[in-house]
Parts: C-alpha cells; sequence; structure tokens
C-alpha cells in the first residue's frame, strides 16, 4: 500500500478570509474535507463513524450564516473530529472497547455542545486507543502507513494531518495529544489542566485534559477559544484565559531546554534537528538555559526523573474503579496491556495517593519558580519520528512533563526525520496558555522557516 | 390512604453487632428491609426499579463473609439506595426524565463501585426530581402522603426515612439532600465540595457534591468513610478527612446561628423548637453567637442573603450546554419549571460567570475566618416541615449557605412540628466534616434528649 497523495493540513481560519466575499462557502470547504475521507480513511482508518448527513446539513446551515454576514463564530462551518470517549448525542461513543459497542450517551459533551453552538460541522468520532490507554485500534500513520500515528488521539492527529478536518477534539493524560500530533505532523494543544470543559468525556483523571489536534495555531486557538467561551473549563475554575483571536506572536527573552525522560533515547536525526534549532535560537538572542547552565533548570529536571511513575500512579488511583468495574463485566474484552495496568495499581491506598498528590503539587511550584527567569521551555515532542509497527503507540514520554505539572503544551510540527515529521514542544506555564501561543507564534516564524530550509537539506 | 406503620430508622451499624456473634445475618437484614419494601414501596413510590435477585446474592454472599470473620468493612451486607442519576452497571439510569426513559451508561458510578468493593447490598435506584432539579416525580412523604418529601433525592429520603435501606446515595447543589433529610426524618450529610468522588454521577455543577441519607451518623460517616477509601473525592483532591469509625462526640465551645435566607419564612412551631433547641445550648454552657450579638456572624449573613442567587447563577451557567442538549432533543420532554431556568441563564457569559466564582470565593473566606471563633454553625434545616402538596418539592433556602459555602452540612432529626420531622442543621469548615460529625454527635445526645422530651410534650 502506497501514498498516493502527501498529507496536507487545511486550515479552517485561513479559509474563512473567502467566506465573506463569497468566493467559497463552508459547504464547498466541506465537500474538499469528504473528498479526502474518501481518499484517505480506507488507508489510514481514522474513523470509527460519521454522521455526513448531518455533517452536510450543518454546512449548509453554516454557508447561510457566512452569506448573511452572521458567522456564530470564526470557527462558524469548521469540519472538526471528535476523539470517541467524548460523547455525542447523534453517535455512539464506543471508546475503543467492544464493551461500549454501539453505546449511546443521549448527551453531547459539554466541548461538543460549545462547538455545534459555536457553527462547527462534526464530520465524526475518531479512533481513540483502548479506553484512551495504550492498546491502539488499527489507526495508520498518514506519512507511513506501516508506522503508528501515536496514541491515544490517533484519529484525530491522522484525520487532521491529511486535511479531513482541520481540527478534532483529543484527549492528554500522559502524552495522548502532543505524541500523536509529533507523530502524524499537524499542531496539538494540551491545555492548563482544567482550562476546557472535560464534562461528557471519558477522561475524569487530575491531569487529564482535553486536547485539540489542529491545521494551525490559529485553528487551535480558536478552537479552544471558542469551546471555553460558551462552556468554560471544568466547572468551578476560569476556564482558558487569552485574546478573542490567536495571540500576536512574541519573542522570548529566555528558554529552558529540557531533556528529561530518556533524552538518551532520542534518535541522532531528532537530537540533529533539535540542536539546529537551539543554535538558531541563540542567533537570534534568545537566551537559552540548559540543566548543564543553569541550576533552577537543573533542578526542575532532577524533580522529572520519576514523572512518568508518579503520573502513572496518580492515574493508577484514578481509574482503578472504572477498570474494576469493567473487569468484572467481563474480563476478556479487556487487552493484557489494561489488565496488566488494572494489577499494578489494584493495593494502592488512599493515603499513597494523597502523599502522590501532595508531591506533584511540589513539582509544580518547582516548575512554577522558573517562570521568573524562562518565558516557557522547549524539548521534542517524541525522542524520534513516529516508529515502526501498529502493536504499539510509541514513546510518550517526553508530553509527560507537562501533563504532571498541568501546565499548556503545544506541539509544532517544525522538524523531520527520515521523511517522517517530528515537533518541536513549547511548556508553558499554568493558566498563562495564551503566552505559550505567543512564543510558539514566534517559534514557527523564526525557526519554522530553518527547519524547512534543513528539512530541504536533509532531503537532498 | 392511611400509614399502618409509623415510619422507622433502621441502622445497619447497631445491627452488625450481632453478625459477628452470628445470631443475626446479612441476609436476614435485607429481608426485613423487603418485606418493608412491600409495605411502603406501593404507599410513598421511592424506587425507580430494584434488583433484588442482586441484592439477595450480594447479602448471601456478605452472610458468608461475616460468619468467615471477613467482612470487607463495616458496612458489608448494609443495604443501601442509589439516586438515580448516579450510574449504576446492572440498572438504567434514567434521570427523573422520559428522555433518559431506560438509558444504560454501561459502567458503575466511582462511589457505586466503593460501594459494591466495601461489600453494600445494591437495593435500587431511588427516584430523583427531573435531572436533580425541581420538578418532582411522584415519592410521598412517609410521615403523611400527602406531603412532598423533599428533592431532588426524593426517594433517597424516603426510603431511608422508612427502613428499606439504611443509606442512600443523594447529591446537593442547592438543598437536594439536606431538604429531604429534614422532611423524612432521616440523617443528612452534604460533604465539603469535592470530598466524594463524584464520577459517573450528573451532579457535574462546582458546589454540587455527592450526600448520604443515613439511619444514623454512624451510618452516614461510614458509609461516606469507606466511599473516600476505595475511590478517594474527586480527582486530584485529598477526599474526605477523617477516622475509620464515626468521630466521638465533642462539645463545641461556641456556635453560631445562622439565620439566613428567609428566617422570616420560618414558620412559628419551627421556630419555637429551634429556640428552645437554642436555650438548651446556653444552659449547658456553650456559647451561642447570632447576628444580632457577633459582628463575625452580622458580616456573614450578610454576605449570604445573595446566596441562593449566586447559587442559582453558577449552576446556570454549568449546567447550560446540558440543557441546550436536552431542548435540541425534545423541549416537549423537559418541565416548564426546567425550559424556564434554562432560558434564564441562557445570556450568561463567561467573564459574569468568572466574577460569579470569585464572588463565592471570596464569600467562603468571609465564613472561613468564622472558625477561629466558632466551632460550627446551626440553623434549622428548613423553614418548616415538610409542606403538603407534591407538585413542589418546598423550600431548599436553608440549606443554600453549606452548599455555595462547599462546607460540611448535617441535618439531625431532632425537631418535630405539626406530627412532622423537622431537621437540626450542623454546617461546619471546609475539609473538616469529621469535625462537624463530632459535633453533631455531641448535639445529638444532648439537644437530642431534649428535643425529644420537647416532642412528647407538643403532643400532648
Amino acid at each position: 500500500m502506497t501514498n498516493h497523495t502527501k498529507p496536507a493540513l487545511r486550515s479552517y481560519l485561513a479559509a474563512t478570509k473567502n467566506f465573506a466575499s463569497g468566493t467559497r462557502t463552508p459547504r464547498q470547504f466541506l465537500e474538499q474535507s469528504l473528498e479526502l475521507y474518501d481518499t484517505w480513511e480506507p488507508r489510514i482508518g481514522a474513523f470509527v463513524c460519521t454522521n455526513l448527513p448531518a455533517a452536510r446539513a450543518a454546512a449548509e446551515r453554516s454557508t447561510e450564516r457566512w452569506r448573511a454576514g452572521k458567522p456564530r463564530s470564526r470557527i462558524d462551518g469548521m469540519p472538526v473530529g471528535i476523539k470517541d470517549i467524548i460523547e455525542t448525542v447523534d453517535m455512539p461513543t464506543e471508546m475503543g472497547s467492544p464493551l461500549f459497542s454501539g453505546w449511546r450517551s443521549a448527551k453531547d459533551a459539554a466541548s461538543v455542545r460549545a462547538l455545534r453552538d459555536a457553527g462547527a460541522v462534526i464530520v465524526g468520532k475518531t479512533v481513540t486507543t483502548e479506553f484512551a490507554a495504550s492498546e491502539p485500534r488499527g489507526t495508520r500513520n498518514p506519512w507511513n502507513l506501516e508506522h503508528t500515528p501515536g496514541g491515544s488521539s490517533s484519529g484525530s492527529a491522522a484525520s487532521v494531518a491529511v486535511g479531513i478536518v482541520s481540527a478534532a477534539l483529543g484527549t492528554q493524560v500522559i502524552g495522548s495529544t502532543i505524541r500523536p500530533a509529533s507523530y502524524c505532523g499537524c499542531f496539538g494543544f494540551k491545555p492548563s489542566v482544567n482550562a476546557l470543559n472535560r464534562e461528557g468525556s471519558h477522561d475524569y483523571q487530575s491531569q487529564s485534559c482535553t486536547g485539540i489536534l489542529g491545521a494551525s495555531l490559529a485553528d487551535l486557538w480558536q478552537v479552544a477559544h471558542e469551546i471555553v467561551a460558551r462552556v468554560g473549563g471544568d466547572a468551578g475554575t476560569p476556564g482558558l484565559q487569552g485574546p478573542d483571536e490567536l495571540p500576536l506572536p512574541r519573542k522570548p527573552r529566555s528558554l529552558a531546554v529540557l531533556e528529561t525522560g530518556g533524552w538518551d533515547a532520542v534518535r541522532v536525526g531528532a537530537k540533529q534537528r533539535f540542536e539546529e534549532c537551539v543554535a538558531r535560537l541563540k542567533s537570534t538572542g534568545v537566551e537559552v538555559r540548559t540543566r548543564h547552565t543553569d541550576n533552577n533548570v537543573a533542578a526542575l529536571e532532577a524533580e522529572l526523573v520519576n514523572a512518568a511513575e508518579l503520573s502513572h500512579r496518580c492515574n493508577g488511583w484514578e481509574a482503578r474503579w472504572f477498570l474494576r468495574s469493567m473487569r468484572d463485566r467481563d474480563s476478556g474484552s479487556l487487552s493484557r496491556t489494561l489488565l496488566e495496568r488494572a494489577e499494578k495499581y489494584e493495593d494502592l491506598t488512599l493515603d499513597q495517593h494523597r502523599t502522590d498528590l501532595r508531591e506533584r503539587a511540589r513539582i509544580r511550584a518547582v516548575h512554577a519558580e522558573l517562570a521568573s527567569i524562562c518565558d516557557a521551555a522547549i524539548t521534542l515532542s517524541a525522542p524520534g519520528a513516529a516508529p515502526q509497527g501498529l502493536a504499539s503507540t510509541g514513546n510518550p514520554e517526553f508530553a509527560v512533563p507537562a501533563s504532571l505539572l498541568g501546565v499548556p503544551a503545544l506541539s509544532l510540527p517544525l522538524f523531520e526525520v527520515d521523511h517522517m515529521p517530528l515537533g518541536l514542544q513549547v511548556v508553558g506555564y499554568f493558566d498563562r496558555d495564551a503566552d505559550a501561543f505567543a512564543i510558539a507564534s514566534w517559534l514557527e516564524s523564526s525557526v519554522g522557516r530553518t527547519a524547512s530550509a534543513l528539512r530541504g537539506a536533509a532531503q537532498s
């Protein structure tokens, strides 16, 4: 099986410029989406199900609104995908598990309802690993069908990467948005914890977030903004803070480089791309602090050594009741990986969990202190491009720090290794998601150009 | 229609004393529950559905464990009811709405799973008002079938009051646990916000809590404790803090009296009972501070004047996406009350909601300061006994302060007015639920005796 078309991102925000004049319409935009769906879906398997009649009708109504000069929002008419652990009233929510085959929630999740109210066109439900954990469900990487798209938001990343949708909802509790964004070559946003309302989504762990995969930073920001404007963050929190449109690019004064969690495992080409990026940053006058040159960064790196273990233990306690419930229903319908995970945390006590929560809070405070000397941190989104094989969704380790810290993270598809995409990760500070976007915008326009040049060089 | 039997609470914790010796068994306890079910259920309509074969089998297994000297917990074998907005894998969850008729969640809620793991016997799903809001669903007050049982945890309170179950899960976001406890004459506990894991329950608003209706303070505490020990509080929070068994009674040094929110509406008999109670407290040497005698109490009372409005507005924003989703499905299936409520908050903005959250936080801080001079606050659980009629679930205003403040509240069935029960409410401090229980225990054993004597006098 070979690719006839190269994957290409399709920004909806860029397209809307022509909607007001009427030279293009949301309905036309959707029809192109559906052509791409016909081309790509048989190869990549990004969707669990679709509701195309409803999508076409929604795009038609959106077209009318743009024509009348009354779009509901900047994403009115945007084709979007919904990770299949997030509830939809018009489609089943199957959670990547046979235990939820055909299951219907009878409501829209808060984020889905917000998207509809903003005029977005829900194309379908995208493939998730089993209960958004590790077990893959067959989606392939559009850059190379023999490689994993990453997980757990596999279908969301793959469908955005080929332009079927301009954005898709994902989730992240360990690395489920940043990693597939990196592997599939799209933009990914994991917000500050609690910043987007998770009600009606099966991502209930304390460091879990609704994430977004998108065709550009502008698409990401706008989707996040339109959701939060309508349904807020998790109940009782202020929700995502920031302007009505993508924050303007801002050059950072100083950036920290994070090498935590398996920097040794970074593949040669990936390390090279990242080092070139750092060199380029320095050449533009950005101060770059690393564990080798800065005590505060070194202190944070030391705290993050066990980030993955601590994250898994927090999640393990928080998911235990659910996995027990599923195991009792039919343990034969659960993957071996999930059964082993359930087993692993079976004896955790509430006291141990409380200790873990305090430890996590302490590490978060160490990170927050870095804000006085670094505007953000950068690192790779993954130790390398998407590995070959569909049996594993790859190594999530590089996405763990932002998950544990509860801070915003963005993956920018700026690198290419072995003809596969790889993301530059920007890690911001809690509740300052807009600042992370501003810096990411600047990085895209400066480092991005370099990366493209390098990409050209690497391919020649 | 007349009552042949007087409602009577059946504490499970009191009964377990005989389980170790084998003179009584959980199975026998359940059979008595089911006899009461047969007697009462046709009159009070407390259940939406039951799973009696599963309950009998669970009681049988519990009996074996007690016999072997290995009960899973102090509530192993306790018959419990589950409010029908909380998900159960073996029974539908109908939310008091035709829109969820026959709907199944495919999992147990965290609290339900915890109860099963603790050995509790789930008897059935108890009647809730429509989506735990205002519209009643026919349950009657066992003390007088022409009177409301209160809401929204109507069936939970009524089923505990007549002894079918020793405890039942409820929820409270305005007054849905404290009020029905008061009206039905059982004990009620609304914990500190976030203290009991709400995952899998349709009470997702920021001041909502899983509450417990029970036959005694010991039953309440133990159920709460066994839940939190197994599934914690809401993800990321420490969960209910306190000892393994009911905290020992502790005489308060000083108590605040709260008259907020419609003290003028308090009926004569109710006011009399409460004043006698206060007099009795003073006679035992407890310092009692009121708005008339203490500036701090007066300041808090002033802050609480708009507690109901602020609470409703917070909930209104937080529930809007859901009500919109239901309205789109079939507005004809929603009550007029709910449609009006949805309409009322339709134009709220995120900025207004953020202002409301900050205002609530400010009021909470004012309350927290009271801790230095008062060990708890007391007030009535409702302005009077359950009013006649089934069309309304009564006035929730007295339960609002604890809901808005996010602090623990207990309703103790110590008063009687017009041959109907009425609760004394104890309002504690955030995350100090055990202290509230300790003081409530003391009040029950001292004021309680007085109240009984008064009750006798009033009836003669």
